[in-house]
């Protein structure tokens, strides 16, 4: 049984489709206002002359309220949290999708990919070491780079090396849009809880161009998808959040683990669809694995390069270090200039490959100097004056050099890489691709 | 078509089983030693002559294996991670569940729980502003206190009132229970997203006996739940975690939002169950809400107490901030005690109650103070010399005082709670229960 509408009720509700011709409500009662401020907001009918109507009743509890909404006087209807969604609307040709291509045939991975693919720019970066020529099926919006082009383009270099997964590193250099997603080739599309395809691009997408919160945990995660909102408690000046600069996807089947736990586990499978996307607080570290992440890349781009090389890299994941050094390096850079890294969905179904005691037996050096590493970035404080992400990769690439540097030559390479790296973005990241000779 | 089994694999196979006879590993090739260690913790047969054995190769691999897990020379089987969950056997009997009855009848919310509650041993706490009797249906194990036992134990207390939602903190005085949960008698057990009964004692058990990572984030969420590891890149020097103090649960239905946020989206309702647990980051800030909590009672009882009163303080969840000021102390005394803190799994199914707007009206004050709330707990540092919760409590008291207290009365009052609970915790909280009269 549902109370019949109040007198009250049926009058406010009037109001709201009259409020433009209502110009004094100060000799309402104090909770009336109140009524009619919320009922105006959830119906989206707050505009820059009706929240002057509101101010100008001097009433306590609604100059409050906006001043809790952290609602501006600006022309557009206002309200908290959902409008944001709704402003996001980011068009395909911003997004560049970079693959690092470290098979030959890429034909099934393509085809997997195709319903996704098929509606945006690919960039495929060809690892220099592969020997055949790649096999890329008709279809798609795609540019191919190889190592004539990182010749081309990039010369002889002496720190940064483009092979094997690094070589996705040299499709960032070529893009031009403002987002860039990259994806490993072991990988094809995830079904959700409820067996439905992922929405790939678009969770990643959505992930960055939504704000971010790494100022206070919300518990209820990503405060921005629809459903959910900030918990109580949560302060209302940190609502509006930060930008979003780097989005970590996750992996259903074959998770990122290193090769001591495949090896110990090798029949570990990730099965857990977890539902969820989080900021990562400002000044936590995480592990930011290449596999399948999205980023800003006007923002952070320079900021992301295969700087840390092991000496007995490999063709497996498990054998790379680079994606996570530079996801160290990223989160310092972006909890300095107050930008913000999520984590979680959207997931990528990825396919089995290797084996984790054959890659034991010649590499054990990136999980040793992870031990150096973290409590290195753990403690890093960049300076003031670093007000860009090239200002903090320098800077960063200088406490390297200093502090890391002295004990490990892997380490002095990485710091020179990264200063090589920020010179090469000048002049190859950014304005016009150089023309093809 | 699977390849037959090599001669080499059948032997380590074999060698697995006879490991009690072999003295001697050290004439066998490094790579056969390797793929035998790995083997043998598969299986689960290391011990402590069988590491012996393994150490005394001095195989280079080997050693690093050994000190990547971090494993130890004792006499149990040892497996990183794994071992861990099987070695929590907590008994029923270290558990109390707290509840602040509000309502006077307690039948239905009883009876929805019966299943899990009929299991444990309850402390009801009944409102001394409620004035009817409780009404509590037979077959539990259960303790009731009133008014009348707060004024035998506690006396009058200046700055502590016991009233509202605060009645539960007296509960946790009189509990002699290493682990506490609580829960508002507003909630009934939640469905997971199989439609499964939430194991909902059990969950925050594991949380709570399993260890926490709050010094670097692993973005599979909980390493040592089932099907989950650390990832790629994650130190293993810091694999073994800390002890967890403080498990937050969530809520499905009408979720803990404020009075604004109710008031401005009635119809929103949390549906998305997201099967995850992780652990808040140290230095991360979040707002605990009391609705569904669990803590480790004899570590963290004397950081938990109902010192924020707000002036307007109401029966309603978000006309209260006690339990958010309460999860900050928590929070900083377990960043610098380096314990752990989760949030996450499991969920409860939340009732609608009261009207936002009638909050609005009234409450105000809450929302406001969080502004000047967090930025304070966010900067705190505790001394060097605070390694009990009993003392960084007081230390953080001793700061609200310093910092909070000048600007406003509510922030003096509260950091004299503070100090008045140390001395309550230690008269009533510990040795035997006060006798009654």
């Amino acid at each position: 049984m549902t109370t019949p509408p109040s007198l009250l009720s049926l009058t406010i509700h009037s109001a709201i489709h009259n409020l433009s011709r209502i110009s004094d409500l100060s000799f309402l009662p104090d909770h009336v206002v109140l009524d009619l401020f919320l009922e105006t907001l959830r119906a989206g009918k707050l505009n820059e002359r009706v929240l002057k109507l509101f101010v100008a009743t001097g009433k306590d509890e609604v100059l409050s309220l906006i001043e809790a909404f952290n609602i501006q006087q600006i022309v557009t209807p206002v309200l908290p949290t959902i409008l944001k969604m709704s402003q996001l609307n980011i068009m395909d040709s911003e997004v560049d999708i970079v693959v690092g291509a470290l098979h030959s045939d890429l034909t099934s991975f393509m085809n997997e990919w195709k319903p996704i693919f098929s509606q945006y720019h690919l960039i495929i970066v060809k690892d220099p070491e592969l020997k055949e020529d790649l096999i890329i099926p008709d279809g798609f919006d795609l540019d191919v780079y190889t190592q004539q082009d990182i010749d081309r383009i990039v010369g002889a270099s002496n720190s940064i090396k483009f092979s094997g997964y690094s070589c996705r590193y040299f499709g960032y250099l070529m893009s031009r849009k403002k987002y860039i997603i990259s994806i490993d080739d072991d990988c094809v599309p995830a079904k959700d809880d409820k067996g439905l395809l992922v929405e790939f691009v678009a969770q990643h997408i959505s992930n960055l161009s939504t704000p971010a919160t790494p100022f206070f945990f919300n518990t209820l995660y990503d405060p921005f998808r629809k459903g959910a909102d900030f918990v109580r408690g949560y302060p209302f000046s940190l609502r509006s959040g930060v930008a979003c600069s780097l989005s970590c996807g996750l992996w259903l089947n074959l998770a990122d683990y290193d090769a001591p736990t495949q090896a110990l586990k090798p029949s570990l499978r990730n099965t857990r669809y977890v539902d969820a996307v989080l900021t990562i607080p400002a000044g936590a570290m995480l592990p930011v694995s290449g596999i399948n992440i999205a980023f800003d890349r006007e923002v952070v781009g320079p900021a992301l390069c295969p700087a840390l090389r092991l000496a007995g890299e490999g063709k497996f994941r498990w054998e790379t270090m680079e994606d996570i050094w530079c996801g160290l390096c990223v989160k310092v850079t972006c909890d300095h200039l107050k930008l913000g890294v999520k984590s979680g969905l959207p997931y990528v179904w990825r396919n089995e490959r290797g084996s984790a005691v054959e890659s034991l037996k010649k590499e054990w050096e990136g999980v040793k100097l992870m031990e150096e590493v973290v409590p290195f970035f753990q403690t890093l404080r960049l300076p003031e004056a670093a007000v860009t992400a090239e200002a903090c990769f320098l800077e960063i690439a200088k406490a390297v050099k200093e502090k890391l540097g002295r004990s490990n030559q892997m380490f002095a390479r990485a710091a020179d890489a990264m200063v090589e790296w920020v010179e090469i973005w000048k002049n190859a990241g950014s304005g016009p691709l150089p023309v093809d000779n």
